[in-house]
């Protein structure tokens, strides 16, 4: 029996959630389309009618996009190896991390998700895995793959498959956070080209930030990683690193993030709670945004930002003004991929997305406390699917 | 504009199968067994809450079949070489069959199965990429993949594998004729290890039937394969094959099926359409059993086996008596193997699954044309998996 002090306790989220878990068993369900209740039901859905789609697929290909679920599919797939802020937590403990992610793929753009967790690290292995498992989808959307491995798993599947390879913590983190920047640019008056941006953490969402931030008009870009601002010809750097470094930091400061950040217009922070300090905001230049976007814990606590004069703070956080979430893009981006059955995910269609994206926040609506619609804006996935599909249109008319 | 004559034509079922595909675009759903429709849902099933089941899994791995989808979930794999009757029609191409299963395994027994097909054909590669996926489900269902290839892949899964495989072309056809063997036994009023019984076609049915057959109590026990009778020592045999003539024919005749069926009580036809005369069937033993499975043309057709003798006969088609279909077997299996997390199928499991589908049929009820309940019998997937579970329990108190 529990005592009284036991059950007087508030649960945390933690407990509350893993409680769930254990009644849901599982949240997401593999469900029939399909009425089987007599011979003739299964005589169309299985034998001996189901030969027929069976030989129009073997005729030709692409048919499989309209005669199986490939059409609405999307795998969400793990190695477990960066999962959330906990690290290498194997394939399996990852996997409650996909199905949320699948459960949300459905919730939010009646995208089919499922969930699959590979065991393994290697990243030919991964890749040559995924590959072959690649003609029973219509997308595949990589999740929580350590860096770098994750640039290079992506580089090689987007290389060889035919449908679109997309890792949601480099690109949609990029998409949102780009649509945050447009709009918090916006609150302060500044303009994109002539702002001075860092980006704390050279990780994968951090250089996928850096990369997006370039193609949306940002000049003055400075990266930080743990050992300091990533500079040209440094020794430490991963080839991702290594590649920013020739188009940001052009000034080759050596340094520290404090040293980065004076005279900042912007700070991204994907990196580590509370390593961000009240001094560092106050060495910023006016009208300074921030955003500080670990989690749980931000680099530095929005509050805090704000007393040492940050105007506009984004966090990854719900109970805190302008959350800035990955569900604003990944729902949306495959739910126009699979629409327009696009090939890839361009960059063309990540840029038009986070245009549309910020589309969402009228100029009317707009502020400080407001500069992206929230996660549960019915309007957004349906804008980002739009977005998507005419990117791609554009692109077939281009050819 | 079609003309009269077309539209008058009755389409074929194959044909409003592929116009029902078209309309489905796929037979299965992901969906999502929790709603995500505000902050504090989000919080609990995605961000922050779900680090808790992730780190409970890293802990104890044996709470991923408690905390995620593994629970209740199939996959069901083919890498497309053996698809119905129609061949190597490739991955993709055998979709609409592994969704078809998938369908049936749900509507039958509640089993989340999901479709997945490997674009490899080679046996160590699939292996190892069935291996790298596995840890997302609580079971294997190996589906259409050509022998003797199968058997080497289900055999080292089995090694490495800390869930159930199961090749269901294999098991579940044998499960199900097993049962019509049983039943068509009592029938005719002979005993199983008496009769002298034939199999025809030594592929991955035939010989799966052949040695659940023997473990069931047959003694006198013929296969035969396009090169004939199938004899110790000849060359033709492959690993499996050669096998079953250790057990099998102990007699040592070599020959045709004409020779093999000559005083036979019983006929099992896994091959191809009308290779049985009615001299062969006129050739076999009084009250002769026949079950001409091949689909959907069975070796001989029912109404010419019985007007040449035929005392039971049984085949794969509905329009038929007798239907042995392995939808008796495969939805209750897993459901069995799933709710009491068996790491394997055993013999002893599906022994006992094939006395729990004959059993269905009571004495009373038991004739010539009802020797296996029908395939929309509720009873059948509920009474298979209680035979699973008990078996399972069985073996546990052994060990």
């Amino acid at each position: 029996m529990k005592n009284i002090e036991e059950k007087a306790k508030t649960p945390t989220i933690g407990e509350r959630s893993l409680e769930k878990h254990y009644e849901w068993g599982g949240k997401i369900e593999v469900r029939s389309r399909v009425a089987i209740e007599n011979s003739s039901d299964l005589s169309l859905a299985y034998t001996p009618g189901v030969a027929a789609p069976c030989l129009e697929i073997q005729k030709d290909y692409n048919r499989s996009f309209e005669l199986t679920r490939r059409s609405n599919l999307v795998a969400v797939i793990t190695d477990g190896t960066a999962v959330l802020g906990l690290g290498d937590i194997g394939p399996e403990a990852g996997m409650p991390v996909m199905e949320g992610k699948c459960a949300l793929f459905k919730e939010f753009a009646d995208v089919d998700a499922f969930p699959i967790c590979i065991r393994s690290k290697d990243v030919d292995e991964l890749v040559r895995t995924i590959y072959l498992i690649s003609g029973s989808f219509g997308g595949i959307n990589l999740e929580d793959i350590s860096a770098p491995r994750c640039f290079e798993v992506e580089r090689k599947l987007k290389e060889i498959c035919d449908i679109p390879v997309f890792h949601d913590d480099q690109h949609g983190t990029a998409i949102v956070v780009g649509a945050a920047l447009i709009n918090a640019l916006k609150v302060v008056n500044k303009k994109i080209d002539e702002v001075k941006v860092v980006i704390n953490g050279a990780g994968s969402a951090g250089i996928a930030i850096g990369t997006h931030f370039l193609r949306l008009g940002v000049k003055n870009l400075t990266m930080i990683d743990r050992f300091g601002i990533i500079c040209e010809g440094m020794e430490e750097l991963n080839d991702a690193q290594r590649e920013m470094a020739l188009v940001t930091n052009r000034e080759h400061k050596r340094g520290s993030l404090a040293d980065a950040m004076k005279d900042a217009d912007v700070f991204v922070g994907v990196s580590a709670p509370g390593i961000v300090s009240e001094n560092m905001i106050k060495s910023m230049a006016s009208d300074p945004i921030v955003f500080p976007m670990a989690n749980p814990v931000p680099e530095i606590m929005p509050e805090l930002a704000k007393k040492a004069g940050a105007r506009v703070v984004g966090t990854g956080r719900s109970d805190f003004p302008n959350q800035i979430n990955n569900v604003l893009a990944f729902p949306g981006i495959f739910r126009g991929a699979l629409d327009c059955r696009a090939k890839a995910i361009t960059e063309e269609m990540k840029t038009a997305a986070t245009i549309a994206i910020s589309s969402l926040v009228s100029a009317e609506e707009l502020n400080e406390e407001y500069i992206l619609p929230k996660a549960f804006d019915k309007r957004i996935a349906k804008a980002v699917a739009a977005a998507v599909v005419e990117a791609e249109r554009k692109s077939r008319e281009e050819v």
